[in-house]
């Protein structure tokens, strides 16, 4: 059966809210000089759904236990969530490879009902793949059957809401079908913030935050989600679990931490308990530039070492910093690159710096302290402006993504994270290995997240697309960074790993960890319905 | 075979340096009128060492790996390893009760040999308790045998050098035995501190921390151990693990968080990599007192929720306050009654706030933000010789407690931890728990780590022993204090689990998580042999 795709389905962020961005004719004009002639995107065949393969019994039951408008089966709805939004996954949608397409989509209401359908899967012998904002750039929500007769995308849409708050603790429960944007209209209501904003912020779920280890743009200032969370309520095939009772413990290993990451292999996570925080009444974001990529990761150690970090503290490289200039080409961007010069910055780097304050002199204090720092480390300030601009754009990545892809760009990103002794050979390294295998690309790289220990990487290529192998060409480069990452960095410091990270898991914990995991699982899910091939299970 | 047990091994902190306390008679006279009358210390008979179950094989294997001055058969090196520093623990060594003393004791140099030992320990069948400084107050180090057919205790004390210093990351590597002043002496030659300071601080080690998930004094300013841990080398009969390899990671599950806390059932920690710090240049140390309680846990709550807490912030509830005034009677004290009276205190509670701070600038800054919070807070400053008082005397405890124990005392402590909004039933529940067990008891109470969503709970209780069942009665009164713990806080927030916890384990993790710990024990353990009987294993 062949289905016409709902174009709806067939953009990565346009489902719901905002616009579709343009590429601009300076833009396009800039990249065929950077990277070479550009395809027009291939016009390949619509994405096939098969037939579903669940079993008529299985659906009358599934039916039965939720109601028929909770069991879908329409092949727009089973391939709206046919995987996620990595480059290769929006490939797939343009006709280029196999969509992995569930065979039904299910919506089960709370909790108990969520444990109730992993029940019935167990019976039915059904693969359950956990999908949340569908957000997954690692293929974590691709819907792989494993060695199950079926399988089945379990949507937590409906799990969407503020189960309560404490607001002497702080601490907030919800659900974990709900979005971004609803768990702050929702904290808001009690005067709360969460502050967990990643880039896929409009669309990922407090249920995806806590399974894939997510950093937040903000995680300097709200710390890394698994830092939010104070519990976590799993649905597992063994029954329920429940983890985490009191702000720290000595109570043996903190098996939180096995269910944050587990990207669905250990359980549906149903509900989260979350640290909150009073919303800021100060937000301030500002520009800085350093000279060159080693001041400029020097100034960001500094404010990690320093403990002044902004909540937001965001390194642009010198290519990432040009690349922003250039497509910002105008009367102020020319006024800045004389401003710069005339200050004798070479090769600037854009430092974006952001505070949310919950009071006026809260927040003077910390900025003035990280100011102090920055000055020290040669930092040349250039006003709000670009900070303001960089906090409105902060969620168009995706957008814009989708405009490259229609005019032929091979475009994604990829990230890790390693100690400051080793951050910049690893940013040489994977420049290198993504350069040697694309022939000429744009590389940018930014540092987001940073740790008195260390920093992440960000990197986006751009490169002129194959016409012949798409996924060819871009899987190749992908095996070339993540392996001049093993070894030297970790292989995800916040996509997680689904099925793109799996192959290098094992670099990084071990067979040991590998079989560890592997009981765990055992011991959650005999038959393994949860999440085949995902984490490598 | 009996032994004349060494005055050195039968008390719980004099073995290296420090002098014993002794009591002060106006101490005793007050402690008499408080908790009744005083037995005498139990004069019971000398510990017994059993015969070695080793077998002349699995000895002569061990000397040919470890050579001769490393394997220790004689029953005052065997006894010196027969448990750690509990109350029930002292009391077995005054002859109350049964010590678990381990068939010899072995020290391995590196770990290299600490993996050979293992690997021995599979072929001979025998069990191994790792042995650091010998501090658990919770039976973690118990030479229990398990279905073994012998116990040996791997003392890490060999394994006691600085590995690396990594100055640009500020990561140190430390072997598993380094005691806490030789590791704070290792590091300030690099010109760093850890700064991790537990009550333990003197005899316990680095892996011993990890093992446990040690806080320590100062854990607001410096983090919990487990916040400091970068990576951790494992020894297990399965072979060596490691884990951790960036500043923070998304790649699954954080195994470290596996390791950490494990309590050597899941393998011998040999080395750990921690986050290391600038010698601090500032130290200031300052008393504060809140009226009552209420108001007292209030001014924490709103310095951890304000962000703005002392290195070390240490609050003492009613009870306890009047107890250390009562001790410290005298012209100041009577003076300082005088002044609290003026200023409207009806019920002392005393809060330490000490800072350590790499710049005066950012010291004042710190200092400034906590002061605002406590002076809204309504605290009363009371200058700093109480504070630097604590700081004399904060490692003293365990001294105390032996001249306690000398005098006919019943006297130990136990702690939990809850968020905010149940703190002050947690608090009540436990001290009617241990009231309603032990008639008319001392009960102290403190808050010594706090956190945004709640804060720990440290209880001190001296109470008149019972010379017919001296163990009977703190087991009562323990397992009252336990039972009321469990549904409102952690059984534990940094003593760990060991034996003494252990049946409670469950209640916090669920049947699920103890399923999950013995399927990772049996990954890297299949036989048994590591720490039987620990964590519920």
């Amino acid at each position: 059966m062949k289905t016409e795709v709902d174009h709806r389905l067939r953009r990565s962020w346009t489902a719901e809210g905002g616009d579709a961005a343009q590429l601009p004719a300076r833009a396009l004009r800039w990249l065929t000089q950077r990277i070479g002639a550009l395809t027009e995107s291939p016009a390949g065949p619509a994405p096939t759904v098969p037939v579903s393969a669940l079993k008529e019994e299985t659906h009358a039951d599934l039916v039965a236990l939720l109601g028929e408008r909770n069991v879908l089966l329409a092949p727009a709805e089973r391939l709206g969530r046919a995987g996620g939004l990595s480059y290769l996954d929006l490939l797939r949608w343009r006709g280029a490879g196999e969509l992995q397409v569930p065979d039904a989509v299910v919506l089960p209401a709370d909790p108990e009902q969520v444990q109730q359908v992993l029940d019935l899967c167990v019976r039915h012998d059904i693969a359950v793949v956990p999908f949340g904002g569908g957000t997954s750039v690692v293929g974590g929500v691709n819907a792989l059957r494993g060695d199950k007769a079926a399988v089945i995308a379990l949507d937590l849409a409906r799990l969407d809401k503020l189960v309560s708050v404490d607001p002497v603790s702080r601490i907030a429960v919800l659900q974990a079908g709900v979005r971004g944007p609803d768990g702050e209209r929702l904290l808001a209501e009690h005067g709360f913030t969460l502050g967990h904003v990643p880039q896929s912020f409009e669309r990922a779920t407090i249920g995806g935050f806590a399974a894939t280890r997510s950093a937040g743009q903000a995680s300097a200032g709200y710390g890394r989600f698994e830092d939010m969370v104070s519990s976590v309520r799993l649905a597992t095939p063994r029954g329920e679990w429940r983890l985490g009772v009191a702000p720290a413990s000595a109570a043996g290993p903190d098996l939180r931490h096995l269910a944050i990451g587990s990207e669905g292999t250990l359980g549906v996570i149903t509900e989260v308990a979350v640290r909150v925080r009073p919303v800021p009444v100060v937000r301030r974001y500002e520009g800085y530039v350093l000279d060159g990529w080693e001041r400029g990761s020097a100034a960001v150690r500094a404010l990690a070492q320093g403990r002044v970090l902004a909540d937001v503290t965001r390194l642009s490289d010198t290519d990432e910093t040009e690349v922003s200039l250039s497509l910002n080409a105008g009367w102020k961007t020319a006024a800045l690159r004389r401003y710069l010069a005339a200050r004798g910055i070479a090769e600037p780097c854009l430092l974006i710096v952001g505070w949310e304050g919950a009071s006026k002199h809260e927040f003077s204090a910390r900025r003035g302290a990280a100011l102090a720092a920055l000055k020290a480390a040669g930092a040349v300030r250039i006003g709000r402006s670009l900070g303001e601009s960089w906090l409105r754009g902060r969620f168009s990545g995706p957008r814009q993504r989708d405009a490259l892809l229609d005019n032929g760009v091979c475009v994604e990103t990829l990230e890790t994270a390693a100690h400051w002794s080793e951050l910049s050979r690893l940013r040489d390294e994977v420049r290198s290995a993504l350069s040697d295998s694309l022939g000429s690309p744009i590389i940018m790289c930014h540092v987001s997240h940073a740790y008195e220990t260390g920093a992440s990487l960000y990197f986006t290529v751009l490169a002129s697309r194959d016409p012949a192998d798409p996924t060819g060409q871009w899987a190749q480069a992908k095996k070339a960074a993540c392996e001049a990452i093993v070894g030297l960095g970790t292989i995800s410091h916040h996509h997680a790993v689904g099925v793109d990270h799996a192959p290098y898991l094992e670099a990084e914990i071990g067979s040991i960890g590998m079989d560890v995991l592997r009981a765990a699982k055992a011991v959650v899910d005999p038959s393994g319905i949860l999440n085949p091939g995902k984490l490598g299970s």
